[in-house]
């Protein structure tokens, strides 16, 4: 398993980037989009004193770069999947740099949105002290989502089992540890399944921006979607990578979303591994083929892009981590520009 | 409470950076620091099927940026606070630029380290599966750190009671409701207390950057020493803004210690907020005198600076986001020159 000890990785991702020319921001920083006022009491006592009054919650991080020249596109905002952060689009687990940074130098502004309820984002912490306190039953208790490194080597499609790669294998296996390091619990059961507060922050970026590309990625595939929904006016694009669609949106949606340029994205082996795991690859690529022919049939402009029929083989779940994520990036880049942007070269 | 709405925050947000000049960087990127395997058995179930195997834990994300000139410096490796993130040195709740982009404009490698068990670092979620699966009691739990909007308002003094600031106030209080979203469940509790993995790793940070400054704000304030305390040889400089010290510590300790350049920081109003939160100002500023006059004696360069001793008043506990941020950045780079890089102008 471990093929490269850690320091080797650090190693190799100081040095990525020192041979790269520099990038030069016209401006960065942070900020939250939402976020709600919640009274807690009874007070939530731990090493601080029992408190009564307000937290905030429901609130989502989102840390941002505009390149130089980042005026000539639209921003493109980057949200991460199950168990993941926004260091998914960060420096590759064998330290080349990552989609953010390749979206940048394209002269693209790149947010990365922290979905609510993980990293930056923070939770809402009450009903832990609540079931702490024995006012609430353990079973109230969120179900805490935490891959297993054998379910991530399944559900990221890296090999038929645990241990075992595909020869063709596009993720960078050597350094796996480093992608474990990334998989964090995830406290989505916290939020309601069909009112995701995610959802509603995404849509209201993209109106604070003056429109967005929306982008997902597995857990978050279909979010784009979902933040149209809530409010479609500030979505100028949807890109979904590799996640189940939902194939039963009524007419009036679909003709929402059919407003949008859509592009969905699937890599190869989806029926290579087992089909035990939480998602069946194979039925969710069939269900987004679906979905788009919806969108087709409603004027929309919508892509399937299966990426092994264009030749591209043995890329995993992880795009922009595999070792050809500039060659994807450079897939997604191209859609926008003819499709979003209608700059047709 | 809410002096300005969060959009006019937001727009403040970014119309700020888009004055300044550019920033060009040499590199950035992000990775982890240390991190081990743990079995989990019996399986963490939540939508995803029931699993045993490995997970990794006590892993730290670090974030950084390297500027254009970045070789002239020492990196500075900056630690957030209880209850916050990351993003504690990002953009200002009033959308000025942060201390990491202001030491970065200074030459200086900045590397943002999320504290073991928060944000990007993710949590040992083990407990909590094991607490809603009745296989140990609730009692179990850790005691989530959860600071509400008025206790933040006590422990960072912003005033004598909620909602009341001290006319002085040096934070930015039109913008409080930006900092209430910084303030995240702290899991603190799940780590060691005698043994934080946040030390060790930061420590190994400063090894693998081959020389660090670190700087630590109140929970972490003390952590660059104890971060010395683990390993010492990275450590070039200490600085500690805002926390209680440890001021028995054998003496074989301190001539470790001593070695390190060493700085102290406090802000006014010590004494003017209610003294029944879990900090006492005073006594924190009092047994941090102590310790540095215990380094002294052993040798050391070491140096409590009192803010209002130098005629800056009215500073809150969040030195980096009030309004003189700046201006006491400039006192932080001045001593790292003169102590730690030992350039005299």
């Amino acid at each position: 398993m471990r093929l490269l000890p850690a320091f080797a990785v650090a190693l190799l991702s100081a040095s990525a980037g020192v041979t790269a020319a520099p990038l030069t921001l016209k401006e960065q920083g942070s900020f939250f989009v939402g976020g709600e006022t919640k009274a807690v009491t009874p007070p939530a006592a731990g090493i601080l004193p029992a408190q009564t009054g307000e937290i905030t919650v429901n609130q989502m991080y989102v840390q941002y770069q505009v390149p130089l020249r980042g005026e000539r596109h639209l921003p493109v905002v980057m949200v991460h999947g199950c168990c993941l952060s926004g260091k998914t689009w960060e420096t590759t687990p064998d330290g080349r740099p990552g989609w953010s940074e390749y979206f940048l130098r394209k002269d693209r502004p790149v947010y990365l949105a922290e979905q609510v309820s993980r990293g930056r984002s923070g939770f809402d912490p009450t009903v832990f002290s609540d079931v702490r306190a024995g006012r609430l039953p353990p079973g109230e208790l969120p179900a805490v989502i935490s891959a297993t490194h054998q379910l991530g080597w399944t559900v990221f499609r890296f090999g038929p089992k645990y241990g075992e790669a595909f020869a063709d294998q596009q993720f960078p296996m050597q350094a796996i540890d480093e992608l474990y390091k990334q998989m964090i619990p995830d406290l989505n059961a916290l939020l309601p399944a069909n009112a995701n507060p995610t959802w509603t922050q995404l849509a209201a970026l993209a109106v604070k921006l003056h429109g967005a590309v929306l982008m997902g990625h597995s857990e978050s595939g279909f979010f784009p979607e979902q933040a149209a929904l809530v409010d479609p006016q500030g979505i100028r694009g949807m890109i979904s990578i590799e996640q189940p669609c939902v194939t039963d949106l009524p007419a009036a949606k679909i003709a929402t979303l059919a407003r949008i340029p859509t592009l969905m994205m699937f890599g190869d082996h989806l029926n290579d591994v087992p089909s035990g795991g939480p998602v069946n690859w194979q039925q969710a690529y069939d269900g987004c083929k679906v979905f788009v022919e919806q969108l087709k049939a409603a004027g929309g402009d919508a892509q399937m892009m299966h990426l092994p029929a264009l030749g591209i083989r043995g890329n995993s779940h992880m795009f922009m981590q595999d070792r050809n994520s500039d060659r994807l990036a450079d897939l997604v880049i191209a859609w926008i520009d003819r499709h979003v942007e209608h700059k047709h070269p």
